[in-house]
């Protein structure tokens, strides 16, 4: 980071999530210089929230020792639904009563700066395709495994928003038709009523009557609550059964992006979120991997396969506020571009 | 077409099929001013399938009664397996020994002109795009429904053609991961399995011992050959066997159309190739549409559901040279816009 030339342009990335928002400085070439976190309290509304993003950010510009005048633009990733184009907030289940909220132009004011609103998710997917796990790709899938699941998806330094902001959304794409599953959006068979942290733990509940050997009934029994991270550590210490639900996570994974291997069939796939099962670093999470690859082998065609990687998400928990972060100096360098050019330019594309 | 300056540019659309090699001369506004179709009698290999498109495009040519000179470049459709940017066939199965042929460059020597290369279904759907049913859209998808199953996905004058010439390949996105039907290329439980003209015909020749009273029965006993017209004959002629097995076509590809609603969250869907049950202008094509409608009205979400017509396409067999002259068209405006920008003008995108 050192020795940059003091021209470098700043951004302010915002992620706002339903737990807590989290705030960095982020140089021009996507290192963050500065980064903050504080609990969003979001059931207190708002008003209060929007103090909180406020105060979280201004934090992060201290903490960076970079003016606000430095700063260029805002960039601000938060759970939908929304309306990106409109920068509003249209109704979150994350953030309950945050309802038709102009979010956009209510940081713009509070900062005084051009700001730019983008789903969480695919900010995330930006990160990565900035600095993190897709940093060398033309175009990039990214899938978020958490409570709910996420996607984004970037082909050539674009975001694949969607005409109505309902772009990306991976989690929310149909594996089974017939008898599917029922995820909490009430939709049948998606990718996320298989995948998610809360399915995992359903079909956990579901299916132990039918797996009395396993040791996750004594842990019930003491008094511990089935959660991911639980089934995750059940499975670490050798429960064939809890193992076998990491798998079977790992084998729908692998229907959804074969899926988007035949419709996108970017350069790499990266799977991030809070429910990794220990990425890289676990013997779980390895075999994790390893399952969702031999499903997409087994089910997509060779080539792109073979010449596309499946891979963890390397920003973890940074990908949000770096990509919004992203996400304005893309919008900046686009106003700047436009300016640029005159207006005989505009002969590109189709004539219609 | 009156009245248009002479100094519009003309490209040169060929669209190869495994049956028929079409070839038009398409003005800078996307209106063809002329259009040949010869048989391609691939069996008899590329060298003399060559010579075939050469003596097509030379017909369309003269039909035109614009002078070869007056042709900015050639725009050639192939269906796959093929890789794009090199311009070659690569294993195509309805080509026949078509293999690892450098198409796209046997094409420009006979010529002498620029060429591009690019997939029958995506330049179909660039065809909708440009002056068809997708025409004010600014993304669009299009599903082809014939013996197989084609995709093109267009977002903002750009194909999605994938980093491995896999991209837009609707066709193959799983539908039903568990217990699902068994497409050509040996996949299981993709859309081409269950929508496909091949498909239905399978679905019935299946489902027909369990339905005695159908007058299927009649009209297989008579000698003739159950194929996807004559199950929509039986369905117009009110056998409700026959319309219910169209009617299941719809509602399959309702589900693969709600996955894309979901990920490319486009401005209109376009159903369009051979199997379209008679579009607008039958009873049968407007129910398939409603049905199709009604399938991703149940699975998808509102605000995309509600603002996404679903749509047949309009240009039949013309969109695939239509769509093909428009890819030479972006192909070389493109290359003037990237002559006229400066080199300083690249710091467009992420830095990386």
């Amino acid at each position: 980071m050192s020795g940059q030339p003091e021209t470098t342009a700043y951004y302010l990335g915002i992620d706002l999530g339903g737990t807590n928002v989290k705030a960095g400085v982020v140089d021009d070439g996507g290192t963050p210089r500065s980064h903050c976190s504080q609990p969003t309290e979001a059931a207190r509304g708002p008003e209060l929230g929007l103090d909180t993003i406020c105060r979280t950010a201004r934090q992060a510009i201290a903490e960076s020792q970079i003016s606000l005048e430095a700063i260029r633009a805002i960039g601000l990733a938060t759970p939908g639904t929304m309306d990106i184009p409109a920068g509003m907030l249209l109704d979150p289940p994350n953030l309950p009563g945050w309802t038709n909220l102009p979010i956009r132009q209510r940081i713009a004011d509070r900062f005084q700066k051009p700001t730019v609103l983008q789903n969480d998710a695919n900010a995330a997917a930006l990160g990565e395709y900035w600095v993190g796990a897709g940093r060398t790709a033309h175009s990039l899938v990214m899938i978020t495994l958490g409570t709910g699941v996420g996607g984004g998806i970037i082909v050539d330094n674009k975001i694949i928003q969607g005409e109505h902001s309902h772009g990306s959304e991976c989690g929310h794409i149909i594996i089974q038709m017939e008898n599917g599953r029922r995820c909490v959006s009430g939709q049948y068979g998606t990718l996320e009523a298989y995948v998610s942290a809360r399915a995992l733990v359903e079909r956990c509940v579901e299916q132990l009557p039918q797996n009395p050997q396993s040791t996750m009934h004594q842990r019930l029994a003491n008094g511990e609550t089935p959660t991911a991270l639980l089934i995750a550590q059940v499975a670490e210490s050798g429960d064939r059964f809890a193992f076998e639900l990491v798998m079977d996570t790992g084998r729908y994974l692998g229907v959804g992006i074969t899926s988007l291997m035949h419709t996108i069939n970017p350069n790499v796939f990266l799977i991030g979120g809070a429910m990794t099962f220990g990425r890289d670093e676990s013997a779980l999470g390895r075999q994790f991997l390893e399952r969702v690859r031999q499903e997409v082998r087994e089910r997509a065609f060779p080539v792109p396969y073979q010449n596309t990687p499946i891979l963890f998400a390397s920003l973890g928990g940074d990908a949000g506020y770096i990509g919004a972060a992203g996400c304005a100096k893309l919008e900046c360098d686009r106003q700047d571009s436009e300016r640029d050019q005159d207006s005989e330019r505009d002969a590109d594309g189709l004539s219609r």
